[in-house]
């Protein structure tokens, strides 16, 4: 089926700024709470929020076999698995209600009114029910760096980390929308030539930028997937804050890996942009070498050209941009994350969530952390303001943007923000 | 609230055997399939399975604060989320109906020809949705006995071990009920002194002999609990088989723990027996030394002796009991567990799952995994048909069983089985 939805010469009736993230192309899919406290599913056009709950109730949506409360709920999950077949019927569909030449709900004031609302008017809610999330460890500078400053510069890289995507369970409770208030958190860590831990708030509390992948239902208990059919069962992709106590982290991690230096809170935005919008943004993902085992190998272009930005804004003050990242320097692939994760028979739902792990490019200025940024504190980062980090101060926000550009069209997610407070 | 459900004298008018671990003190919490398809919240008296929803829509519960459909529902969540009061009043309630001297059902034939049913005419489900699943590494023995193995007889414990209950999240979509059938895992391992891994089925599937407690909503994001409180947020506990791939945890674990070598599946057993029902188990936990700090310290009997017993048993021979191993010896409590867990903000919320850790006992006979038990495969382990076994092979059964007991009475938590299935 044809996305008709990207045409990329398509205008629409509601007003997009030049520079918008959500233009007609974008369409994501997102949760939020109108001012007459209804949850509904809905997308977002310029800075217009779309009730897709009433736009179906009202008729919109009739040539689509659609379950009548599919966009009436609280989370994405069950739209997700009706697959992308139906993914794609209701973006094009959209895509023509909203097509200057069409004045089917354009000129129905009374629809209107009950559709479309300001976005300044609505409050983002979580957009899935996230039943497990999972994190990766995919970028290999990001894996060089953090090996270079915790054990050797010679052998940085772990033996395993070039045959598999390394990743680790996470905690899906504390996963929230972006503009959630974080409370830094507590916990125990261990003081420099001590042996005897101390508890209190962590003194190096830390973002990652990072993105993040949700999928459809995958498959059952013992069946695994192949490589060219991943790209099926991912629905869309969100930015994500995983953020970080490091000193927590650092004496609790051996041997079983991040918990509470990561449980604390993670940040998401609140649109998931669609596959099918990200698109015309594929490239070609870095080189592997050793080449992976066959169950890992794909020709094509499974990266996507996402630029990636992480500012800090000081309470009251400006931001300064302290990362410029993106997404097409993941050495694994959304699609090899996928593979592995099934390979052992280990079910994948919908709703289900994958992040990449710090998103960290070639060059200084497009670490995904303060932790590389600051070089471990060695290096404190400047702010517009004049003051420095090494880490993230209490009332700070950490601000993540990303998108998307090519000559015609540019597609966004948006921001991704939290605001640091001190320890309840 | 006196807890009048676990008078240890009371005799119920359904037939309970003498070794049964469901007399009418236990009371426990399960979801069952009924013969005509319906899904139902139910007890076990004995080998009776009782639908509550059936016996609630009846008003066998009128006088205590319920919602109407409680427990017409496919999860345990809703009914733990209204809390430890009302877990009591519905347990008292329950044992007076069934109490031998109450004719009130037992002489109203129609009634109990839709609450009662023979336990083999209903198919047990998973009892709660479980939103995050996190195991802990708490048996001093097992964390020595792994060290010892893996890293250095002279420090097996690493130090944060004596400091805090290390733990991890795992994986909630793959946790299954007993008795459903579990594939064999396949995987990247490396061969030894190669650098090249290779893909495969596991050839070391080992068990897990655990338990797990099931919690209610603990806390908001950003908050921490006293452990002085934690107990009340703890609604029961099951069995827990957390199979093991070890050749594959071996070549993935290193830096974030374990992730696949864990995740294919992960089996309890289907009835929560409650934290009251066990509450004449109490029993002290070992002495903690060196000191945990002060978050973490309590005094008195936080620990449950509650003896446990894995066994093989091939396809077609009887089975073999290969551990007896006890609660009892976890060096850290639940209640240390689910403290700790809370002291960075994490919210835990209803029906969320906390695993024990492999639960070894100071003997070889009593170690709760097949490593320990055939230590690394040098000790094949004698089975009673004659065979050995180092591992799991395919079509073995991993029986668990786990009970209290006094003079007066036993409570128990019937089994726990998983049998294993060629790779698919």
């Amino acid at each position: 089926m044809k996305i008709t939805a990207n045409n990329p010469t398509r205008k629409s009736w509601l007003k997009v700024s030049k520079n918008s993230d959500f233009p007609i192309q974008n369409i994501p899919f997102g949760v939020f709470l109108t001012k007459e406290n209804i949850t509904t599913i809905g997308t977002r056009i310029g800075n217009y929020a779309i009730d897709l709950g009433a736009l179906h109730q009202l008729g919109y949506f009739s040539e689509i076999p659609l379950t009548d409360d599919i966009f009436m709920q609280d989370s994405l999950n069950d739209f997700i698995s009706d697959g992308r077949k139906t993914w794609r019927l209701v973006r094009n569909r959209i895509a023509a209600i909203f097509d200057s030449n069409n004045t089917e709900l354009q000129s129905n004031k009374k629809d209107l009114k009950i559709i479309v609302f300001n976005l300044d008017d609505v409050e983002m809610l979580l957009p899935v029910n996230i039943g497990d999330y999972t994190d990766f460890f995919a970028s290999k500078e990001h894996a060089t760096n953090t090996g270079t400053m915790f054990r050797d510069p010679e052998n940085a890289l772990l033996p395993n980390w070039l045959h598999l995507p390394v990743g680790y369970h996470g905690r899906a409770s504390s996963i929230v929308v972006s503009e959630t208030a974080i409370y830094r958190p507590k916990g125990q860590t261990i003081p420099k030539d001590s042996k005897i831990p101390v508890f209190g708030p962590t003194r190096l509390l830390d973002f990652e930028l990072e993105m993040a992948f949700i999928t459809t239902d995958v498959n059952h208990l013992g069946e695994s997937i192949s490589i060219d059919e991943a790209e099926d069962y991912i629905f869309g992709m969100v930015l994500f804050n995983d953020w970080s106590a490091r000193d927590i982290q650092k004496w609790e991690y051996v041997p079983l890996g991040p918990f509470l230096g990561k449980s604390f809170a993670s940040t998401i935005s609140p649109w998931i942009v669609t596959m099918d919008a990200l698109e015309p943004f594929r490239t070609k993902s870095p080189r592997q070498e050793p080449n992976p085992l066959p169950y890992l190998q794909q020709s094509g272009k499974h990266a996507f050209d996402i630029k990636l930005q992480a500012a800090i804004k000081p309470e009251g003050e400006e931001e300064t941009i302290v990362s410029n990242s993106n997404f097409k320097y993941m050495y694994w692939t959304m699609n090899q994350q996928l593979v592995h994760h099934t390979t052992n028979g280990c079910n994948v739902r919908s709703g289900d969530m994958m992040g990449s792990g710090t998103i960290s490019g070639p060059t200084p200025d497009s670490y995904g952390s303060m932790l590389e940024l600051s070089w471990r504190g060695t290096k404190p980062v400047k702010l517009n303001n004049g003051s420095e980090r090494k880490f993230i101060n209490d009332f700070d926000e950490v601000i993540m943007r990303a998108y998307c550009e090519n000559d015609n069209i540019r597609i966004g997610f948006g921001t991704c923000k939290g605001k640091i407070l001190p320890t309840k």
